[in-house]
């Protein structure tokens, strides 16, 4: 049994403790918050909620640490710490400072001879290890990648604080006719505004300036002023009835040629459908920690990402299972 | 540079050959072939064709063998013998033998201190990479593989082989009611004759008797029988117009259930649209011609397949450049 701890219980803490309930070689051993552990109800019985500064202590309890916080404050100072103690693993995803984030955790991890997988999830993750694959694999062409529909936290997080706002949902909805420019093979050149469109659903305060509120979203910069934006207005009922959830997903298409004079075309295209972004970011960062254990297992040390890790790892099957079953 | 050798001049190893040509990193070296090396012309300019018996004197001459042999009778034999010699890489699409071809390259590859890759290319291959992935991050979930619009080989065969049959060529076609279903998230369990239909273009010989052909084609066993099967009939000069490419393609869907009561669902699918088969295959097995000359650099040796490939020894990137660009 692979023994797991999360390092804080949110929306993707959750999700990990779901999955692990559905990977029978996985056990959850505990749970670490900053909050009161008092006040953490969690999902699985008989399993102990701890404060974070308990951690370190079970470092020979746990095979692994799965940290679970954000990217902007959380995750560039909890990696390298953890790896010092722990195989470690994260869902860090601001893309242009995974180099540096890399660095940092790999100098710890290659030192308290841990591994370290970082940038785990689906984009960074999953939707990155089909982008390198199909350039790999078609050096002569184009990648394309498309997200949703589904929920932007960001986005909506850049509407709530606009004044008059109560409540909003940002949708990201990428534009069919440019998915099928794209699938077409004719390597379009695509503007932000051709590919996605984005759909906001807004509980407004009492009195508030909707006209007003409804300018200031569309022509935000960075956010909005690129894109065409639907605004609607609802009631926070309506909200909680309808939008609750937390759907995600996208497509990444590399779109190539092959031949003598590269006279045939080629479409590779992945793509995912997501009811609940957190569990499925959550279901690929365990099958990696499953990884982790492995590698580590192996003699394996240091910081990885989903490039490098080979496939097999992922599986709870053996190589000749694999082989006889999926190849 | 990587030196590479072609083991076998049909349409794989054209394909490789052109693979070869978008790899700035790769050099065709040699091409091997059975038939009278003077008889066949290659594309390279520059390179020479070798009779099959000189290619183990070349073997401190090339980095990789990339043998094109067929998988009925070929590259049982072919890999494991070679694998002596070189680092090799195939495609060996038997499923059902792969556990004892996996075993019989391995003792030798181990035993030469060589890199053998089997089974690359798409299915199995890409398709497989999928369906390891998919399955290992939805563990409660179920695995659809769907194959075409294309052509296949095997049936077209068979089709050759009735009497009174001039040409022929047969493409697989997925049913789009039963892909929608899987997407749709339902899990439905489907026949083999929900899942694809077979369509037929066929060159009869003068005074053949047409409707005992369509009923011989209708009720082949296990090339047909199970199968909706479309039969036109149709000139050989309609044959070289419309139908002279090997295009193909497919889907690996995988559908799967997150949460504590698994109550999200989730649709992964990777899909193929290829407009020559052989190319994309052989785009494939370059890609791993190159990962095997670097695991091999890095002192791993024996049998591998695409499961035990880390996705960064396909790209000519390196570490670094992958990180900060494809991540």
């Amino acid at each position: 049994m692979i023994r797991v701890g999360i390092m804080g219980y949110g929306n993707l803490g959750r999700g990990i403790e779901c999955a692990i309930r559905q990977n029978a070689d996985m056990e959850l051993k505990a749970v670490f918050t900053r909050r009161d552990p008092k006040t953490v109800k969690i999902l699985t019985e008989g399993v102990k909620v701890y404060s974070t500064e308990e951690a370190i202590r079970m470092k020979d309890e746990l095979d692994i640490l799965i940290l679970c916080g954000g990217s902007a404050t959380d995750l560039p100072e909890q990696t390298k710490e953890y790896a010092k103690y722990f195989n470690v693993i994260d869902s860090f995803d601001t893309h242009a400072r995974i180099p540096e984030h890399y660095a940092n955790v790999d100098a710890v991890a290659k030192e308290s001879g841990n591994i370290a997988i970082i940038s785990s999830g689906w984009d960074p993750g999953m939707f990155s290890l089909n982008r390198l694959y199909a350039g790999a694999v078609l050096p002569a062409g184009k990648d394309y990648t498309f997200w949703g529909k589904g929920v932007s936290q960001g986005h909506s997080d850049a509407i709530r604080r606009i004044e008059g706002v109560a409540n909003a949902k940002q949708y990201t909805i990428p534009i069919e006719k440019a998915l099928e420019a794209v699938r077409g093979g004719s390597n379009p050149e695509l503007t932000t505004r051709e590919k996605h469109l984005r759909e906001c659903f807004v509980v407004a305060k009492e009195g508030a300036d909707l006209a007003k509120i409804e300018q200031e979203i569309k022509t935000m910069p960075n956010y909005f002023a690129d894109y065409d934006t639907i605004v609607h207005f609802i009631t926070e009922d309506e909200m909680q009835r309808d939008h609750s959830g937390i759907p995600h997903g996208g497509f990444v298409i590399r779109s190539g040629k092959t031949g003598w004079e590269e006279e045939h075309n080629h479409i590779i295209e992945y793509s995912l459908k997501l009811d609940s972004n957190p569990e499925f970011t959550a279901s690929v960062i365990v099958a990696y920690a499953r990884a982790a254990v492995r590698m580590k297992e192996e003699g394996m040390t240091g910081c990885k990402t989903v490039f490098d890790v080979a496939p097999a790892y992922l599986s709870p099957l053996s190589g000749e299972e694999l082989r006889a079953h999926l190849l």
